[in-house]
């Protein structure tokens, strides 16, 4: 095993997580409980380490996994830890291959963790980057199905014991409709795992540097919240995000849909914003905000929403009329924003026919 | 491989057809697509042998192969004709077995003539005999499963190559409930094949004998039809059903429900039954006949409509307001009717909670 990267400890974990809900956009589901799984399973002697993109030859097999579901369910049903696990093992049984490092389908919410735990029952790495640098609804909005990764086979698992392999699949659209409808039939959270990818296609197709990226955001949070400093103001200046709206919560509307969370949510505007309304449409994730009826950032951008005092990550299930929020926006990947991307995870993809895609500037602009 | 039993001829798949027809009591799907398949089959050079229960050695091992869907959508979708094939092959190649023969899941209805068409897919013979002896709407329903059949692995497949393997599932319930939604996203049909069974367990398991069965009756009605008899009263004598009903459909109502067709029939009697009413539930297959309220044939007896002039069995979905209609009623093979079966495909296990299954006479009784 390469070792180079680093080994996770158990301190990086809360920090990780932080992170993780952040580039989460809303979705993703609370990484808390797996959290909690992971520092288990280190604690009782795990050691997973995260390894660069150049650390594995180019011929080396990796798993992508993550967890599945609506992230309204995953708050109530806990994961039983070992499903992406048993996922991966599937693929690897029905593929004929063996894996040398996981990766993580989405950094953004509880999938950040999933490999992480699922390393941990393998005893493998992970690869520090992710198929989204953020979080998205559906299994074929990752850049490793954007670029070419084969859909076949795949795998889910549940807590009970069911498996689940997906052999042949004619594209990511049908194994999004099997995977997904699968999922609802487990409960609505499952573990999943896709085909081997080589390490060389991995290096071209991943988002690089999402775990430590992750890492590194959590790490500035708990780093003002311990300096009493204000944490969104700190988040800007670290990330090269920008803060769009601060306001208060008017309404809120949310509905599971086959398996989704949809729903908008309206904010009045406060402080500099008085005056103003924003509204933003939830499909799991954060997919646009419009301010005065004016588009301002829209998917594959990151919009997160935070807690105005605390700076805290708010999903969209936590969502509640009454809360103060700071809206941030920041450029997603520079992988993301190829015409082939958009087609996958665009505006007119999340079904906004009428909105092109208008990129945040990639540099830091004072809020 | 066995001589014994015989090889299906052309000139044996209408009977046969017509047979499983009435055998499905409704439901199965309709057989005529099927038959047109396998005769182009048996045309290119195809051959099929109809073995025996026991035929094959008790180390063979059994794939059990059959159509998965909603009959109302069957009518409409025509199958390519390889899906059970391709699912039985997933199955092979998960459980690491190779098949000697293959069987019916449900002799009534269309897949009475699946496993045929994968059998010359394959090269291989098919077992005389099936898991119903008749036909229910759901795949744990079958002898195999109320006797102890392993429920994984399972496969299932479409006709756009989609091959989806239930690898590990905790029981036939939840396989139930995984392929049934699979098949809705195929499209509402789909081949399916279940886990290998040794030739030991299907011959105390299987309802023995019936695609000859299905073949004989078939055979009657063409026979009566060619001597310009009353269809209805040869099936009656020929097979020991008895003739419950005549009389006129007034009424009919389905809905397709998660991949299910779900409905009723009234029928205003004439003849003896003139001034009485009948009513038949239907949840693919008819389950129960009421006449003037009083329960008089229920699941898993067999209730088969047919039509009063041309003895033409009736599928659920070709029921007509106006149709003129003899209804017979055929007791069960004594499998399906130990308190084991019953909790499976007793009325208490479609939703009739006050119905106490009486089993029908097993001698005939004249109409």
């Amino acid at each position: 095993m390469s070792d180079k990267g680093y080994i996770l400890k158990e301190s990086d974990l809360l920090p990780l997580s932080i992170g993780a809900a952040l580039l989460g956009t809303g979705g993703g589901g609370n990484p808390y409980i797996g959290m909690l799984r992971a520092r288990e399973l280190l604690r009782k002697g795990a050691s997973v380490r995260v390894l660069p993109l150049d650390a594995l030859p180019d011929d080396a097999w990796i798993g992508e996994v993550g967890g599945i579901g609506a992230p309204v369910v995953g708050v109530e049903k806990i994961e039983e830890g070992g499903e992406c696990f048993r996922a991966m093992r599937a693929v690897e049984e029905t593929a004929g291959v063996t894996m040398s490092a996981l990766i993580s389908a989405e950094i953004g919410g509880a999938n950040a963790l999933e490999p992480i735990i699922a390393a941990a029952y393998a005893g493998l790495p992970v690869i520090d980057g992710d198929g989204m640098g953020r979080a998205f609804p559906e299994v074929q909005m990752t850049t490793f199905f954007i670029y070419g990764a084969k859909a076949e086979p795949a795998a889910i698992a549940d807590e009970k014991g069911n498996v689940v392999v997906f052999k042949k699949v004619l594209d990511m659209f049908w194994l999004e409709r099997f995977a997904r409808h699968t999922a609802v039939d487990m409960g609505a959270a499952a573990g999943f795992a896709i085909a081997p990818m080589s390490m060389a296609f991995v290096r071209r197709a991943a988002v690089p540097g999402t775990v430590t990226q992750a890492l590194d955001i959590g790490q500035t949070v708990l780093d003002a919240r311990a300096k009493r400093q204000n944490v969104i103001q700190r988040i800007v200046e670290a990330t090269g995000a920008k803060l769009f709206f601060t306001g208060k919560v008017t309404d809120i509307r949310r509905e599971l849909i086959g398996g989704f969370a949809r729903g908008q949510a309206i904010i009045a505007g406060t402080d500099a914003w008085a005056g103003s309304e924003a509204r933003i449409a939830i499909q799991n994730e954060n997919l646009v905000l419009w301010i005065d009826g004016e588009p301002a950032i829209m998917v594959p951008d990151l919009i997160m929403n935070l807690e105005l005092e605390t700076g805290e990550p708010i999903t969209t299930e936590m969502l509640r009329y009454g809360q103060r929020v700071g809206v941030i926006g920041l450029p997603v990947h520079d992988l993301m924003k190829t015409p082939e991307a958009l087609e996958i995870v665009g505006p007119k993809a999340f079904g906004y026919p009428d909105l092109t895609f208008t990129p945040l500037a990639t540099k830091p602009i004072a809020a």
